[in-house]
């Protein structure tokens, strides 16, 4: 298990840092809009778990980096103190990013160190920690690319993080495969995880669930389906098919489409992690709100799945992550539904986490892990949604059928794409 | 039936006009906050929706009494053109009062003569639409007290509404019922409504859920009990207890108490309809938000019910509407549970509206009125939390078993309280 | 002097009263916008003025109306203790009107009983503040129309506070005065008031002032020579002839014309206190802010008036108060400037304030009165800029040579208007 | 001329890349206030500043370095096109700091070659620009100054952006010169500047003002003489001494002290370039607002000098910017008034900025410069105190008797201090 462990550490650990690889000093720095953060931010606070978590409680003699740290790197965990504004993490020009960096090499040394010199028992103590910290890194993996992609696309000279990426730049687009509605009865669904591995709280506990009949659709919408909505039912000048709070926000902050997409010159266009390049229309549609993604499904008669339906209908068909294209790719952008496998349901992982019609809330039961991990999940259950499968820049390794993701239904900076669903 | 509807219409619309008897003229043209509306809005728009949706379609020869009502006085009906924004409600001093009434009068005369001279066909269509518009004007009735509390609430000569309210300025507190928990086992409830008599289209369609084991408390917690919340938990100033946003929302309101609460020479105060009394620790706690409720439970070790438990309880149990204190006692604030009945499942309905730990969302099936009815309710099931049971100020013919009352968690000039529940 | 008193008091107190007699109730209660204050706070803040500077300190046995009077109509003297927040001003529905009538009688009773029992002495005390209320009271005697038409401008169903104005309506329109200047060679000046008669501490004490050789016009700009920068130069999308601040505001708060012009099917319509008529080319334009006068003034190559260079033009041409229009015509409206009288410079009082270039400053030596007073006038010489002359609004006995009306750049419910003047 | 030119330049533009030398790359990428530019930006700016206005305009050939650049580095030239909104200034990783002083020397290039192959009428075009540019420039090293302090004092860890700075350690406090005041009887001054040799457009023309006497002080306001304020006097929590601007600024925003005060365990420090250091009461006062400044001098029974009165004074006296300390010392600190020397007048030049009372205003006959330099300075004519005499980071061969600079009067992150001034 030791070795284990420490594969698994270094790996998520060397994977961040591979992640900047391409950034300039400058991209470290800047905070483009209150939800994001430096990706400096990201190499700091990853170290701070596992200084916070492991190191502090478990090494003996471990002395901390610098002390300032623990109140510029806390997210928010309110039990361990005070902590810098959220605002604020983008005016940090210091510590540096040599410092960041020599500040994860420090953790990585003592932390190394420390599961080397574990005994059995300590190490029953490490393990779920380590876990604990791995999976979070790997959360910050992913909302480094997004907050990268955020950053960059705000600059007027549309900077690219990677040039390779051909699957974007491809234009001879393949046939879309058609949409098609499974129906699956009246049943009642075994849902959540029972922790034999790895997962987080919020998955918990297993239990049950009534499932109405309902269809579901084989594979995401794409971006030219999505387009007949702005460009033919104009969908954002029309309030009917919006939630109140949606139709507010899109009015206030002048939506007209996705996040990411440019019209120029009456040719839309989208911003990705390669640059500015013309809209693939097979492609499926990312960036969408949770507002976006009810008001589109409302126009096609249709809804957003439930969470319990998204899992049930996943375990049913035994759909498993490694279906899915995920970060390890390299693409960082989502694919076309294979028309060649047509015959298989498409895009449950990978590609555009889906945002489900169920509000992220504890599962019967729910109980929150002990003192500030505490924090960790339960204190969001509050005004967000789920999605779930998982999107192009989530590790493979991360992700599984009972996963939880949320996120306010105004957010649209996560590859966030739609799956239709409706009652029979 | 055309005569019942002729009574009920009438006794609606004259209690409605009650309601404001005490007003000075002043009073009717204020509004304190963006959630409150002027009494005199409250008056004209529920006129509105009876010309809106009886006259202007039905009536032949209809005469709207002014045509710049309808901008005015259209709440949020997008399908039915543009209407005033919300934050101007209050700086309109014209129409004047007296023009509202006459208004009101107007319509009243042509849809009573509508009704009279209804045929039986006609007057299938009509009843529904009388029945909605009653019910409509309900709501209205409560918000309109709501409302005029909060206007009165900001005024620092703390007017009162009504003098006459024996209940609230007795002083010798009866001792209060001990808080005790019944336990439920698991089982599938049957919640909604078949509609087989008036209900709002979001009880329905009637179907299943499961339901864990749950225990739920005898009666709602009092003043005393969230008192020691504050004073002794010093729950205000501890984020411990609290789901992030509502912390977030506590600091930046600089929230110390429930709405209404003064701390007056370090003795507690209550503002009420009948003005500032000192606070009555056996009385129900009201006006807390959904985070606040919340927070106390989990500082209680509880949570609060969900909506599907609350209507299962009471179905169970058979616990009826009359049950409850309402709007016709007249009293305006919620009274103490009854010591004497100490077995029976106290203040289930009335007294003060439930926060349930359900966010407000579509029942499995649901479908929305057509037309521009359809935004009666669907386009709120977003960001709200269902509120059950009714308050002090509901009046009593306006709810059920299945009613569900929906509000914003940071909501609280509603007269909301908690009932705890928990896991076994 | 008690007599002229007691004539000026009764005078100017009825006068107010008469401002609002046409007033409905509810137009009493509203503020439309921060700069404004309802009707019945000025009638109240008013009277508060006598109360406290007069009866509170000089007339023994007073008993104050209403204690908490004190807080809520307190403007701005911080010396005399806390008082309501201004933005708070609409939101009270108490004290109603007819209390703040009662309030007004109950404070005339008692000063005119001081002023009668006033011994010769007393009276020396009493006479400087008697005057200093009373030309208060006037300075919120233009205010309220200011406010009332505000109030009411705002309301879509565009309310008439007064019905009797002809010259509004009249269309035949006279041929407007040719635009003139008048040049004035370098000299010294004597400005301000050496306070032999009534003034404000502000426009003391005399002193002198060196003027370059100025160019100034005969008469006010006239809606249709500012039509002409609304149309002919597109003034309002070209930041070329905007202060900085200034064209930020106008994009900021979508300025497209003058305060109450309305494009109705493409032609101007104005909003007077007569209700909504068509803008008429001939009438000197008003409700500009100084940063549009200022903008429409260099546009035509000119500057706008030191206040020095006003004052100096009108003693050297012995220009009085009497030739203006004033409040005392019951008009409220500007008027044409006279063509007949082609000679005389017109509209150097009356019709509209006219906008100086001269921030509001202290004069050299200036001191403010002692005491509480001395927050009357003097901690407001900050980011304001000096007006002259007085409008159709301002009673003709308020107003002087030497008078300074002052209000921030981007003012424009007054009515305000453009003078021009060049170097030569 | 051309050698002189050639070498003003290149001195110039080395100073400024000398003052981010011992920066961290990521010290010139954040904006901490919307009042501060990025370091990488001034770089820029100066820079697009001599491409906008010599290059392109007379260098015939002259390809851009970038042309996204004319957009992301014009700071407010509306006639020269839309630019990059000033908030979003701190939000751009990109141009990279490398590629900034690419195109420095790009344009360094150039220029001089432009300069080099320029015939003599040529030259009579480029040297009131190239002048123009220099004094741009040296007016950004100051802000530089300004905008790297505070980047760096909002950062937790108040990092020193230089060491070697004795003055400021030193702890033997010498003893204070005593504040004495000389009085000036009424006279009649000539002001301004005759432009014989550089100056700004607003400095000019010159004219005559009447000066009534007055009496001004012989050295700045001592950071312990301004403590009297804050301690004796509760000078922050007392609105008496305000202006209503200051007041209603001060409690919004929770002023206490001066800016980079802060007290750390009751004792005052002070966040300077080189870090945090206890307060030196001896030195003067810096970093207060208009408000600030005016509401100690009328503490004082003073009140702040007006501009001319400050001019004159220095014209009198023959000071000459020499006797000042500049940015040239390498301080970047105020320093102490000089005992030794306590018969001259102190600190007219250097050390900080003097607030005057003189909102900053065209001089009688102003003529802004032609085309878009023409927005180099009138616009800002509003809402804007004008500051005499430079301050230590400000270059010295910037400075001169007749110089103006001018900011709002909430504003304090330069080094503004306080002259005291009084009438007899």
């Amino acid at each position: 298990m030791k070795n284990e462990l420490r594969k698994a550490y270094q790996a998520v650990r060397s994977k961040t840092a591979a992640i900047c690889h391409s950034l300039e000093e400058e991209d470290y720095v800047i905070q483009s809009m209150l939800d994001v953060s430096p990706p400096k931010w990201h190499l700091a606070h990853t170290t701070w778990f596992f200084e916070s978590f492991l190191l502090k409680p478990h090494a003996s003699h471990y002395r901390t980096f610098d002390p300032v740290f623990h109140y510029l790197f806390n997210s928010y965990y309110h039990s361990l103190g005070k902590f810098l504004p959220r605002e604020h993490r983008g005016l940090l020009s210091r510590p540096t990013i040599k410092t960041v960096y020599a500040y994860r090499q420090h953790v990585d040394d003592h932390l190394l160190q420390l599961l080397d010199h574990a005994t059995e028992s300590v190490l029953q103590t490490l393990q779920p920690l380590m876990l604990l910290g791995i999976n979070h890194e790997q959360q910050h993996q992913e909302l480094l690319l997004m907050d990268i992609k955020h950053n960059l696309s705000i600059n007027p000279t549309f900077p690219t993080y990677q040039t390779n990426s051909p699957s974007v730049i491809t234009k001879k687009t393949p046939s879309v495969l058609p949409m098609e509605f499974s129906y699956i009865e009246k049943s009642i669904a075994e849902i959540g995880n029972a922790g034999l591995s790895f997962c987080f709280d919020n998955e918990s506990p297993p239990h049950q669930k009534i499932l109405n009949p309902y269809v579901i659709a084989n594979r995401l919408v794409t971006n030219g389906e999505y387009l007949e909505f702005i460009m033919d039912a104009k969908g954002y000048d029309n309030p009917r098919w919006w939630l109140s709070d949606g139709w507010d926000y899109v009015k206030k902050n002048h939506w007209q489409a996705p996040l990411y997409w440019h019209d120029i010159d009456n040719k839309w266009h989208l911003f990705t992690l390669s640059g500015l390049t013309e809209l693939n229309l097979a492609e499926p549609v990312a960036h969408v709100s949770y507002y976006e993604a009810d008001a589109y499904a409302r126009w096609r008669n249709c809804r957003l799945p439930l969470e319990e339906e998204w899992e049930h209908f996943v375990s049913l068909h035994n759909i498993a992550p490694s279906s899915g294209h995920f970060m390890e790719t390299g693409i960082y952008h989502p694919t076309l539904a294979a028309a060649m496998d047509a015959k298989l349901p498409q895009q449950f992982f990978g590609d555009a986490w889906e945002w489900t019609a169920s509000p992220y809330l504890a599962y019967p039961g729910f109980n929150a892990l002990d003192g500030a991990l505490g924090e960790y999940n339960g204190k969001f259950m509050i005004n967000q949604f789920v999605l779930r499968g998982g999107s192009c820049i989530t590790p493979e390794s991360h992700i599984r059928t009972t996963y939880r993701n949320f996120f306010q239904p105004d957010k649209r900076w996560q590859y966030s794409g739609i799956r239709l669903a409706a009652n029979p």
